[in-house]
């Protein structure tokens, strides 16, 4: 039997050269000219600061979507899982960031394989044991990897806690076997409101200079200093970070939509086409989109998407239904219309999809599988 | 290339008779022996009272433990999807309800097909234009579909508004080719305290039997009552309904546990296995399973999951990273341990993973790939 993620992409492949309206929803769409501006936008900001891009490719944990990136001007690809770092390595990427703290022996072993492999694999970590582990795990190919020591830049969720940790951690890490310590790094991804980011990332900034400058004087290289989000993305060049990896950029959803100077949500790439397949109930209409197509993730101000053209709020998900309140939408839906959903968060939206489709002025042109979608182990 | 959802599935059967001890985490586990009494107690239930038990595949999307309901006495399985009924249909299920007002040439066609193919149909619609779509798909093979009209139990979501509607559109379905109309449905998912549980179901109960009677008083034959939710499933026997269409009862999970009476949490099958990946953070660790793993989905009381055993709450998900707060924590967990989480929704907790874990007494004895994952086209 065919499996499930695999009859997606044939389905979709069959309908390359169709228009939208002729394909079956819910489909995750995402608009190529959009897309492609989104990742030309972004580099280039990161080339004219002279600060290295390594997007986040959680967000779309697509081949042909990183290879845009890469092929952009992107250092290397950053990701979370070792089931991303595989399927990335698989697909020829050299340089891949993992940025979360890896613990197993048998994930070890896998980032070691793909290190004797041939990529260039640089991890984030924040404690000894993964890095022993890795240590280990590398000794027996002979391979080494870098490191960057995490920081916790007011998340509370990983990273060390000050420069003093950040250069113990470097010392025990730099004296491994096969591991070398690169840099730095942190996530700046906690919510501020908008007249509050510069403010924020001021403070993050003397964190990561603080923490960079007490690792150097211990004699231990610092080079890179990782860190960057898509909120925060347009003002990495205020601060001492060389590096940046944001994700969502790359579709823009309605959560970060505000963060984007000039397009807001007429940049963002991705969308969900769906059907209206009810409107027995006034002041309703219920589309074929619920929380397993559009992500059950919440916006603070209330919602699950926005809604393109009609104008109504998209109320409440059930997993297969999602309902339009009419109160204050511009036209009343009927039964087969079709609507364009920009959904609150891209990362966990496109999580759902097995594939996606590559679409331009309204035909398909291409399908990306969502490629390491599901390998979190 | 392996595609994801065929690479989680052969990597998870090289597990097959090691213990948890020695599997990746995070993973999806199933105890065995919860599942199987969690089946056979709905079942024992249905036939104490002469209900017929028609579970909805949405929760488990997998073709074997479908076989395990089917096995245990259910008369057919309910789903949402066109898709998942292709999959069930393949897997060689003999009676599919799809509970869903369907909308589309394609996906009237691919229903008719499995009509063509030998599946006895049952469609649940609330208006006449599923009905003509799939009348006029249907009459191709000459084959022929029962409906159910689905009325609005206080949703406000899909479903007729009144008896007399319920009696227009059951005069309409009944005469178009191919089609017969069977009997009326309805979900009784409205959220009220436990206490109004009982008055709830009542108000359901006189919406069904008014409808019932008045399709009958019309002259349409109006055998079959569907409904029934998770929740108010064990007072089934109190209302006219004569089948029902329970989901998360399979596994339960943090929202549906208090509706068992005696297992509560302890009958919960489905936990998310994870590992400590961090305690940089004081007073908090940090797991390998966030938001991609666990779903986002959120529980009236806050937080995202139980943890056994630690006691700490999970206050946050990020996609994947899991907060444990050890304020509440029995024991303070160190990097490498691993812990399990009763996730707060089930059904959009298993629609995140390619594949689940069969597990006896801490021993994988099965996989069950999450074959219709990801179908909702």
């Amino acid at each position: 039997m065919v499996r499930a993620g695999e009859r997606t992409v044939q389905l979709y492949r069959s309908w390359v050269g169709r228009t939208l309206d002729e394909v079956e929803t819910p489909a995750a769409v995402v608009d190529l000219d959009l897309l492609e501006a989104n990742v030309a936008r972004m580099q280039d900001y990161a080339d004219a600061h002279g600060i290295a891009l390594w997007p986040h490719a959680k967000t779309h944990k697509s081949i042909e979507v990183g290879a845009r990136q890469l092929a952009a001007g992107a250092v290397g690809l950053t990701v979370a899982k070792t089931g991303e770092a595989e399927v990335f390595h698989e697909a020829g990427v050299e340089r891949l960031l993992v940025h979360h703290p890896t613990y197993g022996p048998a994930k070890w072993d896998r980032l070691a394989g793909l290190v004797d492999d041939g990529l260039e694999l640089t991890i984030a970590l924040d404690g000894s044991d993964a890095a022993e582990g890795l240590s280990r795990a590398l000794a027996r190919g002979g391979g080494s990897a870098g490191v960057l020591i995490e920081v916790d830049l007011g998340m509370r969720r990983t990273g060390v806690a000050s420069p003093a940790d950040a250069v113990a951690l470097a010392r025990r890490v730099d004296a491994l076997p096969g591991l070398h310590v690169d840099g730095i790094s942190g996530y700046p991804g906690v919510r501020v409101p908008a007249g509050e980011v510069r403010p924020y990332l001021a403070g993050v900034d003397a964190t990561l200079r603080a923490t960079r400058d007490a690792i150097r004087e211990a004699g231990i290289r610092c080079e890179r200093v990782s860190a960057g989000s898509t909120p925060t993305r347009y003002m990495t060049h205020e601060t001492c970070i060389s590096e940046m990896r944001p994700g969502t950029y790359v579709f823009l959803d309605r959560m970060e939509a505000p963060s984007e100077p000039d397009g807001g949500l007429d940049a963002c790439a991705l969308t969900i086409l769906a059907t209206v397949i009810s409107t027995s109930v006034p002041g309703r209409a219920i589309i074929d989109a619920g929380s397993k197509t559009l992500t059950g993730d919440r916006h603070p101000d209330g919602g699950h998407g926005i809604v393109l053209g009609v104008g109504g709020s998209l109320v409440e998900l059930n997993e297969e239904h999602g309902y339009i309140d009419l109160e204050s939408a511009a036209t009343s839906p009927r039964v087969g219309d079709r609507v364009r959903v920009i959904p609150n968060h891209a990362c966990t939206c496109v999580n759902l999809h097995d594939a996606l489709l590559g679409v331009r002025a309204g035909t398909v042109e291409t399908v990306f599988p969502v490629a390491a979608r599901g390998l979190n182990w």
